[in-house]
């Protein structure tokens, strides 16, 4: 055994047990090799103490865009049309592949440090953000969607998306046991059309991968559609046979009952992004009621400047008390259920089901740990209540992917944040400022 | 001057120049003696190098009831009665002075920790609670509410209410200037009646002191009150007399418009506490309303049971995340205006808006300082945006409260945290726990 975590509070997210009060969590290898309430026979490598330590399944991520860390905190409090077409579009365009790879080790760094181990991501220049994911060690879904606002001009093979998504498939496809997959992305309904979503459905089925697509997250977007096509754009996707691939949609906000059974019936993800939706005023998700209908629903950041975070502890607590507060019930998505959502549900939105979102023998290393020994976190009453309600990303203090440590104690193993730092001061803020 | 932050952002909070973004602040004895865009002439005996750091004024923190810090975690995603009948004020029956003490130390390092230096407090065993803070060097406004289930057993010479407040305004009346301040409570219109009120208007007229009380935090509470009396809590409250001290309302959900005009008009505070109006699914509180009528809003965590966290910079985040939801418009509370909340609109509610919320010179120096350098909070355009939606508390480097410091660094100085962690393990978790 290479490591064992000792005497240490675990939360597994096991169906049967989710929590071992004092439990044992060896690593071997890439994977979880021992997982019980007494030390294994076996010796390890490593012993880790785990007093006033919490050991739990790494976060996932399931809706971001990586790159936009470069544009923290560049445009806040804007109507959502304007900080858009005015602020952020413009400023996304002064954005080279450089910028692209410096932004995505930005984010990476961020999400390491605060416990979450793979992102579901969508962006440009994705042979860059492939490129930083696999230089940290991290886990990531990468997409460079199909965005085709003309569609009088389409033409599948001169489509940023397809040559793209082929180099990134070259370069990347199953790296490590899978540790980088790669996505085929639609934007959304609202910015491509019929014919190109029926060649990504197509080039997914070749290439088998999963679809990743944002889906009715503002209410003008959902209602243009429906007064345009007299159609959702849930039921314009079947209708393109979008849904005959495994679908993460971002947002879900304006689905409606009909929409939600479509998304049920065919294994499709939503990867709800509360933050994001309060902050921009997108609307209500309704996450209890798409549960109830049977959709897997995972969750996600969005991209920082609409958060502007990528700390995971403080969207499975906002989505926590966001669905307290509209379904107007305080016992709905209780703390072991939000905790799913970015563990055991975010796994599933990516295709890992049978190897993160828990911890179990068999299972990749994915762990992360958790230091207890604060006020904040004082005293402990129930393990998961203190992770969904009073944890924080900074209280990770070990972040480990397919059993490598890419962070502990305050020591980055992977990435050079004071260059990355550095380099998107001199090269990256001149551009964005233009000055 | 003993302290200079030299060549540091500073975030004032001055209504002309809100952000220096490279400034120097001195301290000398307990005052803030120098802000500028220059060094200033005078030498300091220490000087702190703001590179990567930001200074602002500490955060006041309107409504906690900071002992139950012990009930951390005890019960949650539980219905509002259920969960403060069965769970919430049985468990607190078992609490005792020495409890009270431990769990109000708890609550201060987790405050100082986070960057809030005054807390307004409800509580019992308040002279417990005082002293904490008078040894932990903090500011808090203090109260032992008035709470009479039964009026027709009504004494005011026989009230805790009676008693422990003029305890209290014996030991801590003018402790440092005013560093503790004794406030009268009343701790709802369902919780006692008139003739209470009465007597407490008439108790905080003699002494000259502020009134806190809970105030229309409920539906049920608010429409009961309607119900019975035919007149809103607000209502019967100005009848009473209340108003006519400064008073600090928590939570103010659903007040009317009418109650609104009320507060506005006899200068009164609501200490909006949105992630516990959240937690407990109460409703929503309209800050942007309550602000256009011209009451004076604060903000609160409440108490850590309802929450489960002191952190105000996650406070300030949900206020502004809330406020932009509930208006449908991303403009409502932008950042500038949720930092006020928790710094000079605090300060007001507090009866302190000419010692602190602000740097100023002749201000207390009430001062954090943030550790900047961190992925997450890379990079900053907009100094306001970073700590609105970006910062936490973990990111606090460095706490002073009337120049004193009392956190800098992962060290608290004027509280033993560990011995402090050790009692309530040993003392009160048996006795919650009933083991």
């Amino acid at each position: 055994m290479d490591i064992l975590f000792s005497d240490i509070t675990v939360i597994t997210m096991d169906d049967g047990n989710p929590v071992l009060k004092r439990g044992y969590v060896g690593v071997k290898g890439r994977k979880v090799a021992y997982v019980g309430e007494s030390p294994p026979a076996e010796k390890a490598s490593r012993v880790i103490n785990g007093a006033r330590r919490l050991l739990m399944p790494g976060l996932i991520n399931a809706h971001t865009h990586m790159p936009m860390t470069l544009l923290r905190g560049y445009a806040d409090d804007y109507k959502l049309q304007e900080w858009l077409f005015e602020h952020i579009f413009p400023a996304e365009e002064k954005l080279d592949a450089h910028c692209v790879m410096l932004g995505t080790q930005l984010a990476l760094a961020e999400c390491i440090r605060s416990g979450t181990i793979s992102c579901t991501d969508m962006y440009f220049h994705t042979d860059k953000v492939a490129e930083a994911v696999d230089e940290a060690g991290m886990k990531a879904n990468i997409d460079k969607p199909m965005f085709c606002l003309d569609m009088s001009q389409y033409d599948f093979e001169k489509q940023p998306f397809t040559h793209e998504t082929r180099m990134t498939l070259a370069g990347y496809k199953n790296r490590d046991d899978g540790r980088i997959i790669i996505n085929a992305g639609i934007h959304a309904e609202y910015t491509s059309g019929p014919q190109a979503w029926r060649d990504v459905v197509a080039f997914a089925h070749e290439n088998d991968l999963r679809i990743n697509l944002h889906l009715s997250e503002t209410k003008t977007e959902h209602d243009d559609c429906v007064k345009k096509h007299g159609k959702t754009p849930t039921e314009r996707f079947l209708e393109a046979g979008v849904f005959s691939r495994k679908v993460t949609a971002a947002h879900c906000v304006w689905l409606t009952d009909s929409d939600m059974k479509i998304l049920a019936g065919h294994g499709a993800s939503a990867a709800h992004c509360p933050t994001s939706n309060l902050k921009l005023s997108s609307g209500t998700a309704r996450v209890t009621e798409m549960q109830k209908a049977g959709i897997n629903v995972a969750l996600g950041t969005d991209g920082v400047c609409s958060n502007n975070s990528h700390d995971m502890f403080e969207a499975i607590k906002t989505a926590a008390l966001f669905q307290k507060y509209i379904t107007n019930d305080p016992t709905s998505l209780p703390a072991l259920e939000a905790l799913k959502l970015a563990t055991v549900n975010g796994a599933l939105s990516q295709g890992r089901e049978n190897e993160t979102g828990k911890i179990a023998a068999g299972f990749d290393a994915d762990l992360i740990m958790l230091n207890m020994d604060a006020p904040h976190l004082t005293p402990v009453y129930d393990p998961i209540a203190s992770v969904v309600y009073s944890a924080r990303g900074s209280d990770v203090c070990m972040t480990m992917v397919q059993g490598r440590t890419l962070y502990e104690n305050g020591e980055y193993k992977t990435i050079d944040v004071e260059r990355v730092t550095a380099e998107i001061e001199e090269y990256v803020l001149p551009r964005v400022l233009g000055v």
